[in-house]
């Protein structure tokens, strides 16, 4: 037979690093497997659940066997799986810590997902125990390792709009489940604002590549409601940026799903809408000579993700997102729920310097030219 | 010949309300000729302005005479002339105050450019001198004559969007000359809130029906750039409407044209983009069942605000937008300027019931079926 | 008082060419008025009416006298009138070569309306009288200078887009009242073909600058229908260009208003949707960079007109669009007419060389930078 | 641990229809594994391919063991697996005939990439063998089961376009690899007619669910580019269907990519642009009231696909698009070379009815409201 396939069957797992992936969810069936199964720097060798005969369900979706299945009781066991280089926590927000920290301690590299925690302090106490043991953490904020976010990055700082101005991000959507567990305060740290508004909040600040000196919040929290019972249901908040720049953003878990960024600048101006979904980003730029929308290859974010902290392992690399830009997230998380309390500008630390709280940069696919 | 022509020729001047132009600049020469060309009630009867010359050139655009052009000194002798009716004064803000309170003195019926005047004293003085003299006195705010806009307050207030929850809206533009009388605090009242800004605030305030509660603002005046000398660059400032509604709003003289509202609805989100030109104005909701774009006839901004207030004066109406429709902005760009000076959240007058400030619905041409 | 307008009044008449408008119609109302009004080169000095109220009532509206008004009966007079340089002629097709060879021999330049006539011999006799009576003839085909057709035709021809291979235009829109003159053979010419169709063929020749080859169309003629007694509602044709190129184009009297223009080039693809109304004109571009919409800034396609045709007249220039570009038009679309009729193939005469019918390149407004 | 998934693990093989894959290339991989893997009512129990090595790498992504991977040498091996109930051809064109007569003759229900085949007669003995065995046969048109399609048919026939007039379809695509077999005449039956032009072909009978009574065609194929030695670069062709009604399209082996279905009505125009790529189709429709763009659930085209196959094997019914619906665009295809190659319009055969080629409606999922 003369037939040739056209492309390469998938590359064996020798060199890739195994990860155990800790919680089964929604996000794990239905963008973690697919993501996994196309990264050419990791795969799924583990798998940590509650449900043993929903893991070994997912496990053949892995290509895993059922001794690769573990309970959360089991979870130390891994230190004995050494083709178990990392985990990848996919937890609710308060579990995160314990979790880390174990891994840490088992010599597990971590990837965590945003928010890495509930509270500054939590979060810190992440970064401490990696550091403690050397072990990688990266925070998964897979909106700093897209080529559509990195453009937006690339116009803004490097003079496509001229002099940067203002800036304005959304994120809104419905929640619509009064038992979701990001309806419970102990659970999420909060509402809106950590699951989704953190996105507004992390990437205004990857593209300027600047820290905010103060924040103004306002918050409302219907009375009634049952799953506002606990957590606000939408956040406004301003951000007081180096030179004069400012930034609003809006975040909500009651109004109907939008995703947005605008940057203002001298020359031009700067739309990513739909700003945050896993896929079907677009970047508009618009000035004089007209609008353009740029087309960058198909990718997968999660895949992204998968290679970058894959190599900042292989490579001894600090990670484009590490601990520490989830714990500036929630430092400033920390004064937007502060100043919609007291209803007052509140000034953040001072940070200098560009990409302050940021590693090696990752290599994300190139806009086609 | 058996030809016959499909349209009518212009209407005669019989019984439309004759107005006076009470400056002539750049608005009057490219929009306002075709709109009072093609409106069926006013038409321009007179000019009044500081060249001679320029005036003559422009009353041959408008079909006038040369006795139909005054200068600043001969304004007075307007009252003379029974058929100018009305005068629309398109003078620099801080001149609002003495032409209409000279107009209406001379029994004329004002329809005055926003914002406007420079402050709440000066534009109450207005509303109190058109009150005493018994005239009309109407606040050019066409955003509230637009088939568009209403169709955007529609889907807010019909509920077509759900409950609304937060709101967002954008005015900046580039002010390249370091003289322009916008740039000068004692002209303009102000930098770009009152002339662009003032769009973002009157027109989430017309969606809405309903008067902020509270209000936080934040300014940059860079310094060394001439042009600031005088007044801000750009503002940010957040709105507390009743019910927990927020709505933030961006403006500035220093960044790329844009023009936005987003209106954030439970079931369904409404984008104009742009928002606040002449022409071209889309509306976009968004909701499960996908997007739409409405579609409407071809109509004239200021040929609509024409035909409103000269309604209004033929059947003694309060106009839709009065000038205590304009004191309200005032009132609440006043204490936007107080907020960014005082960084603390500034309280408004407690203001009840939906339109409050507002008189007679317009006619708007409406959406095609 | 210290105010200056920042604008220009209109400029004076002196040395630019007088038209006399010969047809008064909803285009000269809605169209030419304005066109007229703001052109820097040209002005209405006569009009030429069946109906004398009517006519004086549009003299009003272009600052002309009852003297500037003459019945089709006076036409002749306007051999008198030294300031009529030029007519400008906006009847039904029918009536084009009568009053275009009677200006001629008045020795009045000629701007015609398109389709130059209702069929090949008349087209050629207005050329010829023209050229006998050494008088400059121009069809008025607006989108051969409007900036967005120039860069279209500049993507086509200046490699943009690679190797062109395929075009794909469309104009149809509903004619509703069966007594329209754009209905009647003997007035009209034909149905669609003549008057929208011919947008795409001559926006198709134009941004290839090539003449097609052989022609292939269909038809239909709907039985019942008091629209299509006497023209066919809808046409199909196929053009073959040089090298093997081919276009494909709809037209239609019986379908909802659409004009697009696509060209399918080896590196990318162009669409213009719009391509054809009087304003709002879109022209995209999308190759592997992803998709960019050129900026351009405001114009009045009839003012590019007015001023290419006068220009041309003070500098003994030929048009851009001259007679014979028009004739070409009457060529193939009576081999259209031909091939729906035969249902074959038909071959056009052979035509070498760029631009063949085309003479003085307009002035264009550019494309901002 | 408290912590619930909220979403099902895949749901076992049990009661699922087995599948053979037979040939593996590019759309196996990027396409068909995922699909598979989440239909519902299939899943790939076999594969059939002449690289050893590479089907095992396959087959782990199919969680198949080495077992599963059969050469074609050992295609009849089938036979013994009761597990396979069907196959699914994605070969070369040219060899659907020989693997689908084979695997009927095994009692296998065949599933075969479109075209069916490389002509008329290839194509009708695989219907014959399929009757004759007693076996379901299904063109895979993936766009004849997606809600967008279904939509753009919905609109077109169910009356919201109002009359169908015209329609326009373009399918164009840059065929890189001179050695590609789909540039073989003797595996491919033709160029881009049967690869991506019968997109354009399909998708018009479908939306329309009538016949074409005639069809006329022009082709180029250039000379001197050696990927078009034996087959044609690029085809138009025009259709004429019953009532009057005229479709263009336009193919291209070489010209960017684009895919566009256009259908003009008397009261709106509908525009699918995207039309034909695996995912992002966009459908808009465009009238009086504006424009819409409905919004669908996400689902997978080739997962559609195996469902509706699936079902059909288990409930005893015809597919949507059985053997006859891709007999019948040979039939056309045939047609197009024909007139192409003698410059004259080729008639048709006469097909009463509508769909009249076609079986059991699909499940398509609905548009959300």
């Amino acid at each position: 037979m003369p037939l040739k396939p056209d492309i390469d069957p998938p590359t064996p797992q020798a060199q890739r690093v195994g990860f155990a992936l800790v919680g089964i969810g929604k996000l794990t069936a239905e963008e973690l497997i697919p993501a996994a199964r196309i990264s050419e720097e990791a795969y799924i060798a583990a798998l940590v659940t509650s449900e043993e005969d929903k893991g070994e369900a997912f496990a053949r979706a892995f290509n895993l066997t059922e001794g690769d299945v573990y309970s959360y009781e089991e979870f130390d066991r891994l230190a004995e799986r050494d083709d178990v280089e990392a985990v990848y926590i996919v937890l609710p927000n308060s579990l995160h810590r314990e979790y880390a920290v174990r891994a840490a301690q088992m010599g597990k590299h971590v990837l965590c997902e945003k928010p890495l925690s509930v509270n500054v302090e939590d979060a810190q106490a992440i970064v401490d125990a990696c550091q403690e043991a050397g072990v990688k953490l990266m925070t998964a904020y897979r909106c700093q390792y897209t080529p559509e976010h990195w453009a937006a990055r690339e116009a803004v700082q490097g003079g496509a709009l001229g002099k940067v101005k203002l800036l304005d991000s959304i994120h809104v959507q419905v929640e619509d489940d009064p038992e979701a567990w990001r309806l419970k305060r102990d659970l999420a740290g909060g509402g809106p604002v950590p699951d989704v508004g953190i996105y507004c909040l992390n990437t205004l600040r990857f593209v300027l590549g600047q820290e905010p000196q103060w924040v103004f919040a306002a918050q409302h929290q219907p009375g009634g409601d049952p799953r506002f019972r606990e957590v606000e249901e939408s956040v406004s908040f301003m951000l007081g940026f180096p030179g004069g720049v400012i930034a609003n953003a809006l975040t909500s878990y009651g109004a109907y799903k939008t995703t947005t960024l605008r940057v203002l600048g001298e020359d031009g101006s700067l739309l990513m809408d739909p700003a945050f979904p896993y896929e079907g980003l677009k970047v508009q730029i618009s000035d004089k000579a007209g609008k353009r929308e740029p087309s960058f290859p198909d990718y997968n974010q999660f895949g992204l993700e998968f290679d970058h902290f894959a190599r900042c392992i292989r490579q001894d690399q600090t990670p484009w997102t590490p601990g520490e830009e989830g714990v500036q997230d929630h430092v400033i998380m920390a004064a937007i729920y502060e100043s919609a309390r007291t209803g007052r500008v509140v000034e953040l630390p001072k940070v200098d310097g560009q990409d302050a709280f940021r590693g090696t940069q990752p290599d994300v696919p190139k806009q086609e030219e």
